[in-house]
């Protein structure tokens, strides 16, 4: 079986300013392809574990299945795949919709990360800009602050646009974190403002591989965040040379890539 | 502007046992659908409020938009769909792609609730089966200590099911909560238990549509989270004549809809 947690390095600063190497336990997280009856249905990203009764939970809850005995096979293919095989008489109404798969920038994970650099995800700006590591900590409380001005509730995620100095641009919030993104990314697109190479994304949740995918596409370099991102995250931030920083909480806050762009 | 939080109606249980009414703001969740080019491209579920920058941010994000001098005009219909034009000499490659539109019990919302009906998704048993109020607080801790038992990460959410006494059945956790529930509605179809009309799901974060909606059709009459619901989880919740209790903390709950399944 799959391991669904990873142990990552990290540097792990404390409210001093002192900061040691140490390990942090992180949810893997990685795509999963689903098959049904000799078509791809679905890409959903994942953690590793009962793979084949995700791919059946998904199938029955999106209704292309109704019962166990239109299935003839259940199996995970070499690429880690699961086939879903119909018996003979069953056809799944499959062309009648249409599921979310891949895009440029977009769902394809681990495996085609490299891709994902190909079709036009470029390059962070190498070592720029640089952030006060003295300044990190006080981001989530600016973050909040900004929520209760405009009189929004705490049960909405949150997306902060900052800049190095520690000043909020622009505050988004939504029931999904990758609206929020979407909404600040769109804001700045319509203002002619990306790439945003000189801002740092603030989230108020955990940080997934869309949430980073998202950000390299608006070349954001330092993405700041109150929860722990997942291992696609990270090898995501790592290749695209992104700062990536989680778990800033009371002055401590763990560093998981590009700790170059931090100064004391 | 429309509202992206609303005020509901919800019974506030102590942990005595007493109950009062009350009122409590949640999380306004709604569908928007984002045309681009005369082509229906999206439907994400999103909250109310800067509705022009998230459908350009998804675009750019998704790489069906490079930059502002492409675009004709951005307006928002009767309908309250985004319409994104290009100008004349521009055509996105949609056609490559292929993106999560609907399905019969899938990201629909509030508009077509009543669709979800038709489509396959039926009525819970009315008023069956019965669960002791007192039973309720107990549920997050037993899910957190399963999650401990299977040595899992706290990083990762969590959806069981258990029975009315209480005894859990099945655990699965994921970095995503819809997969977490797929796992176990899977595991459910795989063992032909399916509807699981005498069950309980318990979830480990906040309720959207999707994990409401994807209980409808597993055929669970009750659950249980740690966090909020949406305003449309329990518009739908009300619909399918669900009980939707929230935020379980320290022998508090929320009953948000159908209280009659709860006895003393």
């Amino acid at each position: 079986m799959k391991r669904n947690i990873l142990t990552v390095p990290i540097q792990k600063v404390e409210p001093g300013g002192a900061s040691l190497r140490a390990q942090d336990l992180v949810a893997v997280e990685e795509p999963l392809q689903i098959r049904l009856g000799g078509s791809d249905v679905a890409i959903t990203m994942r953690t590793p574990g009962h793979d084949r009764e995700l791919a059946l939970g998904f199938l029955y809850t999106e209704s292309l299945l109704a019962n166990p005995d239109q299935i003839a096979d259940v199996r995970v293919d070499d690429s880690g795949a699961v086939i879903v095989s119909l018996v003979a008489d069953i056809a799944p109404d499959i062309d009648a919709r249409r599921f979310y798969v891949t895009s440029s920038c977009g769902v394809c994970g681990k495996a085609s990360i490299d891709a994902l650099a190909a079709s036009g995800c470029a390059m962070l700006p190498a070592g720029q800009p640089k952030l006060s590591a003295g300044l990190v900590p006080h981001f989530p409380g600016r973050l909040r602050e900004a929520q209760a001005i405009f009189e929004h509730t705490g049960g909405l995620h949150a997306a902060g646009l900052f800049n190095t100095g520690g000043e909020l641009l622009y505050l988004r919030e939504d029931v999904g974190r990758h609206n929020a993104v979407d909404k600040l990314v769109g804001a700045a697109f319509l203002e002619r403002r990306l790439p945003l190479h000189d801002h740092v994304l603030m989230l108020s949740g955990r940080i997934s591989f869309e949430l980073v995918q998202k950000a390299v596409m608006a070349g954001i370099p330092i993405v700041i965040a109150v929860g722990a991102p997942s291992s696609l995250a990270i090898e995501t931030a790592l290749r695209f040379g992104m700062t990536l920083i989680g778990f800033v909480r009371a002055g401590h806050f763990n560093v998981y890539t590009g700790s170059h762009r931090l100064i004391a």
